[in-house]
């Protein structure tokens, strides 16, 4: 159960810089005040500062906004591994929330678990500052190959 | 396969005006512009303008906010047929993402399968102004009964 | 929320034919006595009887039973719609067990949402012979353009 | 992300002979003959050996075998700490089938992530006896407190 995740070669020299452009053009990501932090062969983290605009009726920060961050490093773990001409949808995910997201900041990992030519899966995590785990994900990504990653 | 979705009894005769309510303590969703527009026992549906502000790198509609969405109108669906002092917390769900949200307004909607003394399961779906499905969701939320649904 | 499934035509006119010819070679449906009795366009059905040897530590029949047949009646559903040339493969599935399977016989339902060039989206019921809604999935699966649907 | 799992403290010292005892109730697990091969607190493992009747159209061990192991894998993983009046049950499980289950037998390990005095997230990973990851799972199970774990 516990190996280590796998190491990964990008076949891209420039994937981080790739990843930064798009996680970029992302209006969603910016709206709600995520920063990419971490990118790295198969792995990226995103964190989240807690903000009064992005909480659910109790308070806490919302469970939709804690998958949007996940979804993100999850698809970016993926996004690292592939061609610099291509681009991916989401297929799907699967989210468990485990623990109300409470503290100041939140942390989303996400790693791949298996790169493929067409489909991806990844694996992510969510915790809070003081290491509290807030949910975790597991999720399914296509490549588009030979695919602008920006509008038309 | 086709059964028409049961039909329910709420608990609280004042369902409606505690979902709505509820619905705007959530600021997240204040934030990204959704409109509660539904509310029958066991059903409500959420619309979302299109927002630049919204969007992912290639200018759709992020697939983290359609599922923040979708998460809410299955959520308030079960919520509908809680007890006038219960809170709930979405304990997981499942998006396939199945076509570019492209279009004006996102509608999502969100209909009990099975309501529960402390499980309940709902199913979502989303579509586009041109009735294109964009989205499904699979959810199962938890009652907190005798809790209050606002902070503390 | 409740528009009628999508009416589909099958690409290959012998698909009836094609997918029991392949249900028939899996062994694994034969060993725990699932039939195949339904199969239309984007639509199957399996029956399973109970049966001791299927059961769970308290009497009931297995979960992981009941997947197997929603995960079959699933993907032959997007199988009908496949090329004659073509295998699939299951990408991933969603199951909610929502009551205990009680009952002679179980009823698992499975429909195409989106059929794809490569990737299907299919959504499945279960329910006993009394009507009873005993389980819920959502799947993701992938065609194989020409390749085999039998060993090597 | 690679944080080690947590150790749990199990509430009945003999956990173990509880979980093998309610494993060996399960008739569908010695139906395909899986063996339970380890338990630890929060932690159990599962093996299959191949077996042409488990197999589906092309020859490879059936995907809804393979969720059975994992199903039953994790759900005894989260049954581990449960207290020695306590049956459960499988809310829900999400599976991704990341390769064929190509080998003489199959591990199936299922591992506790949040247990819970209701509901318990565990996760799962399925691999060959070379140590390729075939599927990976995600789970949600319930406690049923003072509830007998066998037929009434």
């Amino acid at each position: 159960m516990n190996a280590p995740a796998p190491r990964f070669q990008p076949q891209d020299p420039d994937f981080a810089a790739r990843v930064r452009a798009s996680f970029e053009r992302q209006a969603a990501m910016r709206h709600i005040g995520a920063r990419l932090t971490r990118i790295e062969p198969g792995r990226t983290e995103i964190e989240l500062d807690y903000r009064d605009e992005l909480t659910q009726q109790k308070g806490y920060m919302h469970g939709g906004i804690i998958g949007m961050i996940a979804d993100s490093a999850c698809g970016y773990a993926a996004y690292t591994l592939m061609p610099a001409t291509s681009s991916l949808v989401t297929v799907e995910y699967k989210i468990n929330l485990l623990a109300p997201a409470v503290g100041n900041v939140l942390h989303a990992g996400g790693e791949v678990l298996k790169p493929g030519r067409s489909l991806s899966i990844t694996r992510g995590e969510v915790r809070t500052d003081q290491g509290v785990l807030v949910a975790i994900m597991q999720q399914t990504l296509m490549m588009l190959p030979d695919t602008p990653d920006a509008p038309d």
